[in-house]
């Protein structure tokens, strides 16, 4: 279970208030690289872990952190929007070009539906979604989820840290890309302690016996200008989980042309779809004549 | 540019049409660690590639191969609805459970909207979205998503592999799966390639001392049940990236309350929100008397 | 900021594990009346808060109980997934029904994206949606909201108590069951400290004088088979809020015909629609000879 | 605007209720195809109405008969539904397959969030969505989208009419199927008024001197098997238009390979995506060391 | 079923059109406190209602009416959009802010998909949800519901008539605003007649003596910074609806740590999830060695 | 299978780069009418083909044409945004309106998630949806919602042409505008071929006896404001299919009021809806007293 207490976990100061930053900020809170994803995601594969209880630990203890980075960032736009421009009218229109860039830029929700605050949405107003969050029930699966996660969301945050100069926002900033650093650490780290590459190919617990192997080290190219592919370390040589030899195979089909029945009757498709009729070459004779 | 050939990429057989199956072939389609995800997320990553053209050439080579991939799930749920029950009528009910278990316990729409085919959508009937989507710019934090939806995604197929008995299926799950070895293997080799761990963190292109460094290698645990955490590859010794010492910090906040304006006139709160007033303790004392 | 420990708020027990209750469980979870909306909601709410601090610490307070709740119910539904079947193999489909109801009435992505756990999702595996989480900034009408979500929300557990026989599912439910009343109480409470109906309408910073106060206490019936709409509260006496009277109206239009320009050229609309023509007059006139 | 009375248009009747044929309903209440889609579509495009007003008053007419459908199939929802069973115990296991294989059927949503009732949602329990509205503006591109409303909605109550063999419902059905007949011969109707052919290319308002004529009636085949595609109408001939005859091309870039500028530093690449460094040369050499 | 003539509801001019008010309006057209929301709301409310047959008469009524509001708004829309700069040319750039600010601050797909026109979607372009349209089935909780959603929404026409200073809109939105006043009024007038009070906890059909009444009047406070959560009317006193005793209770546990069975084989989970291993601990010491 | 080359189809050329343009490419991307719709539609559409194999290779020619377009707007999307001004500094605001509006115009996220690329995305940052791709099982029906896609997609394209004035950009959509010509004539080309009118109403393998005819030419009218709906080729007259003749009917209900049955117990209504009960009339009175 959670407990709180009031004050937030790192400072949140804004100097300068500036809407079209609080809607940038939109996305480190509801966009899929943003925060309320990471939380519920360290949360959910805590609440799902099977197999070893100290992963559940570290996992319950990461989510919950993450909460506080949410109410860190929901503080900040609140904080940016204010002293935003609330009018559409036409002095403003003249002055700071149309409507003032709408309302200063900010996300015309941020006011309409929260009166200046933040919401469960991203930088475009798309709201949060559930299937953000990630939890496979495989442990090595959800680490190289979790690096992913923390690695856009790293990228997410260098950049608001660069198209803002305004020294608490970039305070603020340097905190979280600084847990973003180790929380992609950490995840690395379970990875390293399952064995690295002796976790591969995820799961591993599927018998390598039963896929087909002919297929399971070859770099497949369907390039047909003649260029190829350039060489890398996909194409010879080990591969990195050490079972096999890495290889390239240009694409070609291994099947057939697919063969569908016809449609049931319940399904009513054109009547033309049932039989090749004569209709339909008929219709055709009829349409050159 | 793109082309294509009549034939499918591997086998398509089905020697049991079952519709229960057909409807969790749709995960492998239209969910989130489907291949809809990763046909479009390796496509857009190399459309948009900035930087060395190779990563381009090969993100395009197996964009390109997943649109086949998808080509034979498609495929192999339309094979899988033939014979399907087509009838909520009460005979049925007495028979096989209620209602045939709702059509053979496909999902309605696989016949309702699409004549017994195939859908843009996942197993629970939810449309295919573009948010899952990732291409952030940055190629090792793309590679890492990218291993991610691979892990997820063999994940899946070994799940499907387990719940059908039907050869054919069977058949083409194991050269999926062997071609998600291959893809996992082939986004950890650019990893390799980029440096590996000299790629920590990511993005590395953002200069650590500009994050507040002092909580770069620190894991924060908000338990507070006297349990602790247990200790871990991520509790001490010298970090993945080599750049720091790992250490145990426990959550404290270091912020403040924060304090933000009352509301503006324009975004018309109740009058109660504007001013701390009389009013407020006035109906409080009425309440309890 | 916010902690944690290793413990569930109430005891999760669950005797006779039920998959097809595991899914109705989600509802709980991620539906619009489910636990991770009242979380968010209040959690929001509170980050945003402007005006007297007391609510804002009442909403953390209650907020962080709520992701307690959402960890029991995800708790619960792990544990009713254990022992599920798996597997649409033939000889289920003639013992139980067709594919054992798909897989004992799970939702299938319980087992094929989560290996048997929680999602971020809903009954029907829709997944949560950050538009559900209401926060506009006016306290009053937060509070309705939150009424609104604890009632629809206690309905839902009622019926989930109704529909198993568990009885540690039952004890669970029970005490969630006495946690929504409680919620409903406290945030009617509120009101009343608000000043009840002196808080209408909401928002009641909105001077009366500046709406149409022709039509702010009259019901408007739009219904002309002749019966009427039948009387009640609000066809007449003194309004709830004590401003005016409540009358009828027989629905009228007090408006025009729209008059729309006609399209622009940039638009690209159909020739025909940008003059009317003699060209369209002329085709009916073919249409007909 | 809008008035009401208290009957239904068409009579529903249901004689052996059905919880699965009630979420088959739901397709054609909240789906793609259903009523709520063109409900909207034709109010929408009435309200958006440029030009002649008479096709303004007809998709209004429409547009106003499709709100009393939903009424219908909302109605026929919740009759559908009574006697469902309510439980998920294990006597119901036993003898129904498994929990009456989910509630008989029904959507659980249904009962859990609707006490029996219908919902703004599709057979798969996904909400109906704003984007399925469709009003472009264009009268032409808009009764063509409308024709195909229409089409796929009559294709989904034929099917919805062959899996129930109640009389009520048939009856009802027959009823809308009548309806759908009528919907796309005035849509077809406004195509023949507005001249038919004359009015291709949609829109017929842009130059066609300003595409590129080369394209404008060649079937471009990227077909590289050998195979080629079938000849038909659209091969050779004056084209449907009038203004070109059909031709064939084998599909070939007319372009160049994308030369895209490196990263610029605030977007944070890895520092190897923003020069073609030797560290890359040098890793991949390491690798094979 | 319905009815409709071709005037609106009541005025709706424009006297300076403009293109970012136009998309505010899409809030109050498509947003989740818009008026697709309460029409489709009340109607699907009417349309399940089981018991007293004038609470359906009088959704009916009122849903009914807010189809015409949704006109009026769509109509505001497109003569909004009369006059809109459409070019994103570099003259424009020049003399207005970038690019026109965007279109004049409009939504561009009421451009680009519209041709000038109201979408279902919201101010941020977001599709209108069939997730928004709440029928509990429970008279009580669709009330509170209902009066939350006018709250709400009579807020955002507040907003909306703030940001606007065109005489035409500012007279519609007096209407509009005074109609949710009086449905304010009506829901709350239904509450009253069903005995206000006496109707908690909703839903009143549950026995109490079923919940876990130890937590139905407490406040539960996990607030650990040691300041306590400021007394209220809900911390002590009767209850709201009459049936206890407020108190205040520290949140503590009452559960214990979640046990979750190991995961099922056919779920490959890794290795070493299914094993408490001595290769991780291996892997552990290989990593400090 | 599917095959690709490194050139695109058509030249992609930009030269003067503008992220507010690059915004609405994003529409012809993943938007409705967008080409990630079309290509799925068409590819989906093909797999899901039964009947006469030339249609579903046809589908196969022109979904694979589809993609080398989704890749040249990608490309142009990428190429606008070179340049982009990335700052909400002070300095911005002051000289370009503010925050340079927003970016100088573009989807933040093209930056903050993609660092400069193209998403799967409409031009209002909302994800691409798998809801909108239509493959119905009826050819016919197909058809018509193909030539619908192509219909507003060349809208969206000319409207693109309207509103940029890059020689580049104006080149590579009169290419694709042309592309939009050539599809719809193919996609009518079907029609015609399948029969034209003798394929209504669609599906035609529905026997029309088994409609209700009384209604299936019938043009029903709700308007009640005594104009009447203007005369169309719909009221009278031959139907387009020949298998009727046009009428007029004024809408009137067939139906009855519904009645549905007191809600069951498990549903926990209101006591108050499950017996029309003494106490709420008791209520009204009070209520009045």
């Amino acid at each position: 279970m959670f407990y709180h207490d009031k004050k937030t976990q790192y400072k949140v100061r804004v100097e300068k208030p500036n809407p079209a930053f609080a809607r940038m900020l939109q996305q480190a809170i509801g966009g899929i690289e943003g925060e309320m994803r990471v939380c519920l995601q360290y949360l959910f594969q805590a609440w799902n872990a099977r197999g070893p209880v100290k992963y559940r630990d570290m996992l319950l203890d990461t989510g919950t952190e993450e909460i506080s980075h949410i109410e860190m960032l929901a503080t900040a736009v609140a904080l940016n929007l204010e002293g935003a421009p609330l009018s559409v009218q036409e002095s403003a229109i003249k002055q700071d070009g149309v409507v003032g860039a709408v309302l200063g830029g900010m996300n015309p929700r941020q006011f309409l539906s929260a009166g200046l605050g933040a919401l469960a949405y991203d930088a475009e107003g798309v709201p949060f979604s559930g299937a953000y969050v990630v939890g496979s029930g495989n442990l090595m699966a959800d680490m190289y989820t979790n690096v992913a996660a923390e690695s856009t969301g790293r990228a997410l945050a260098t950049r608001l840290w660069e198209i803002t100069d305004d020294p608490g926002m970039k305070d603020m900033l340097s905190f979280m890309i600084a847990r973003d650093t180790m929380h992609q650490q950490q995840w690395l780290a379970v990875i390293e302690e399952l064995g690295g590459a002796k976790g591969l190919p995820i799961p591993n617990s599927f018998p390598q016996s039963k896929e087909n192997q002919e297929f399971s080290y070859a770099f497949i190219t369907p390039n047909i200008d003649g260029t190829g592919t350039p060489e890398g370390r996909w194409t010879h040589g080990t591969s990195i989980d050490g079972n096999g030899q890495f290889s390239v195979l240009k694409a070609q089909p291994y099947g057939d042309e697919p063969k569908l029945a016809p449609p049931v009757p319940e399904g009513h498709a054109q009547t033309e779809q049932m039989t090749v009729s004569d209709t339909i070459i008929g219709n055709v004779k009829d349409a050159f004549s």
